[in-house]
């Protein structure tokens, strides 16, 4: 759920004024970043596909702005590598080059002033209530109890200290049916599909179906594997799981349907898995946010109605930070070798912060950790809610209470103008047809999917504010 | 480079006495694992050949004490799924299933008493010597000036922080050439040479010659990709470069071969990248313990005469510990995308510790904690040294003084029984055997693979001690 811009490190500031003036903001953006050395050279830029999407502003635009900075020298377009920042370009702040003038001795300028600052783009919570003191406190613990063994090469399910915490955390917070020897610690949600992906391949499978709404960087893993994804359809109940054909597994978000926002209805959760029961199939539970309810006690996880043929999927992404890269899978316990083999045969992931994760579990800091953060969501979640129904009455929030974004229903026809206006303000956001499935059998509904969770608490009354002001 | 029973994380502490006491050593080291929790339910056992390799005994004692323990009930042998800790064992420590007596209502027993607790496996630096309080007081620092963007989904070549600071590192220390654009992050040596054997393969090389002498699991990589692994020859100026026949990449340990401990001879460092440029074709150059030279400067990296035609690989596993599971791969820029392309497009190790390693580099910590540590490993070294010459006169120890190991060369035909005594006197210990080639074309050699390094200060003095009353 990365943006491409945010993955690059540099803040794009955009001008709100005239397509000339959106072309020449984008334009010194980057162009200040290059000579800043935000971004050093070989850098490999977005596609301007990627990058418009993500700005939700027009390819040509992003297209030109690429061509006028390769005529200037900064950045290099060749055929087949993309768009890189050029090698000869000056001065990293670190000094290893020199001079702050252009590489056809153009004068620096100052970065051009603007918007957005603003981004609801879903994906990531708000980064900067991550809880910096109390997890270094729980690192301080963690490594002063380790034996010093825990430092070396380790096993590929992960440390056992993670590894037992999450077994009691998964069974009282989620239901999850585990010991520790089913846990496989991953690099995050999407190193566990990478590994997924391997598995089932190996096995045999040559179709995951997946839903009609969810991320494309998702199914792409699995076709990476070789695997092909049709669509689920998706309706009134959630993804309709009746429709599996000919998949031998299935990836499903159930609790919390990204981005509809809807829990799978419980005769579909009966029903999918009795399909695998039936079948031999597998079904991958995506649970990115299950500690997110905010209306009632979440739903259990689907894994707890049949371990053998569930495998489920965590991640500290939303409830702590992308950038922990830590995830875990509950495993089958015919999969944990062929996972383990899919790993490397060794663990990948380090060994400090799965210590200070299972200090972090153990001593109950992730549990307030959670429960603050519930709060500050939820409190977000009802914010935009009554600014929505008082300033947009033609709009409606729908999907449960739960989460880290919220499914803004459109009048039919108006989401590519919002998502156009919303950069006009300056504010990033994204529109329902991101997240559709090419293949899609649902009609398409017009809608944004708007990240509450992803401003720092001092922007997020600016950008609900920018939101408000771009809803028809 | 990990052992197959520390990754199980259980200490084997093995009786010396008798074949039957070995049997019955092993039997009751890994009851007492399971019974205590330390093994939990569904944790698969190394096989027993892989484990009879690491202690140094015959496969059928391994094998035989696995039959005890399955016909016990605490172990499960299935066709397919190797040997596990049976599902109904009792409590684990963390007290999820009750009573501690065995399955079959077994007493506890008490942990047969006696040996090794010595090892000179090769492969890790002394865990105990890890910089604790230093590394968090960096991690302190890194925390605090963090920007919030830098705990979300990030670059797939690492963060921004320790590529600048491993640039300017790695120029210093090793004669680099690169700048952090050319840098790539990775989760250990391993995960490097898995990212790039899938580039190499997507390129279409079908070969990647390696060692005569080297690691099998490095191998065993590349064959995973789909590259065959021929051996070059290795003699008195070391490994031959001549002889690469139709590989079109070579990997290569030119300033400490390991496990032979020589550098590669200034014609062939000159001669490979000759054949390199001439033929298109890669180094992988495997730097892995490029900080520890005890007589002299170390001698550069290759890549410095090179950077178009050389990966550089460097890791922290030796410098540092092999659970931070941070290496790094300096990559000619006309690699850069397809290894990011192959490591997923997305950043994998975690931001903490990568911005933690940063702050240890910049602030210096890095270059104190490399110091002190090559004058501790240096002292056993020559500890090593002078007691082998006192002591055993028929042994010679050989390669240049450096890294974490050195090379006891034997007289011929005794490795088989220096190993099978070491393992009675409960010390673990590699034969050259173990790193050789299988197909090798090279004379075997009977010597010793000491792993100098490996036992912390309190344990070393016995250590070596051990060794001696071992050696011919």
């Amino acid at each position: 759920m990365a943006n491409s811009w945010a993955t690059l490190g540099v803040d794009l500031h955009l001008e709100p004024a005239g397509s000339g003036g959106l072309r020449r903001g984008l334009t010194d953006a980057l162009r200040d970043a290059v000579r800043t050395g935000r971004l050093v050279p070989g850098t490999r830029l977005p596609s301007s596909r990627t990058l418009a999407a993500d700005l939700g502003i027009a390819r040509n635009t992003v297209a030109e702005a690429y061509a006028d900075l390769v005529a200037e020298g900064w950045l290099t377009a060749r055929q087949g590598s993309g768009t890189r920042v050029a090698a000869g370009v000056p001065a990293t702040p670190h000094g290893r080059r020199g001079s702050a003038v252009g590489p056809a001795g153009t004068a620096p300028r100052r970065r051009a002033p603007g918007l957005p600052a603003h981004s609801l783009v879903p994906g990531a919570p708000d980064l900067a209530a991550f809880p910096r003191t109390e997890w270094l406190k729980a690192a301080r613990r963690a490594l002063a109890t380790a034996p010093f063994e825990a430092l070396g090469y380790g096993d590929p399910r992960g440390r056992p200290e993670l590894r037992t915490a999450l077994a009691v955390y998964l069974a009282r917070a989620r239901g999850v049916r585990t010991d520790p020897g089913t846990i496989m610690i991953t690099a995050g949600f999407s190193h566990a599909l990478r590994i997924l992906g391997t598995v089932l391949r190996a096995r045999g499978v040559r179709t995951v179906a997946v839903e009609s709404y969810g991320l494309d960087v998702h199914r792409q893993l699995l076709r990476n594997a070789g695997l092909a994804t049709p669509a689920l359809p998706y309706g009134e109940l959630g993804t309709d799981t009746g429709a599996l054909g000919d998949a031998r597994a299935v990836l499903l978000t159930p609790a919390h349907q990204f981005p509809m926002g809807t829990p799978l209805h419980p005769d579909r959760r009966t029903a999918v898995v009795e399909w695998a029961r039936r079948t031999g199939g597998l079904i991958l539970e995506d649970d990115y946010d299950g500690e997110f309810r905010y209306d009632r006690l979440p739903v259990g996880a689907l894994q707890g109605l049949d371990p053998e043929r569930v495998v489920y999927l965590g991640t500290a992404s939303k409830s702590l930070a992308p950038g922990l890269r830590l995830g875990w899978m509950v495993l089958p316990p015919s999969l944990v070798e062929e996972a383990a083999a899919a790993k490397g045969q060794i663990d990948t992931c380090g060994v400090l912060d799965q210590l200070t994760l299972a200090e972090f579990l153990t001593s109950g800091a992730y549990d307030r950790h959670v429960r603050s953060s519930r709060l500050r969501y939820r409190r977000r979640r009802d914010a935009l809610a009554a600014a929505v129904a008082d300033r947009a009455p033609d709009v409606r929030v729908t999907g449960i209470a739960a989460g880290l974004h919220a499914v803004l229903r459109l009048p039919p026809g108006t989401e590519q103008s919002v998502i156009q206006a919303a950069t006009w303000q300056g504010l990033a956001l994204h529109g329902l047809a991101f997240h559709r499935h090419p293949q899609a059998v649902t009609e398409p509904l017009d809608a944004l999917v708007v990240g509450y969770g992803t401003p720092p608490d001092s922007a997020w009354a600016g950008a609900l504010e920018a939101l408000c002001r771009v809803l028809p």
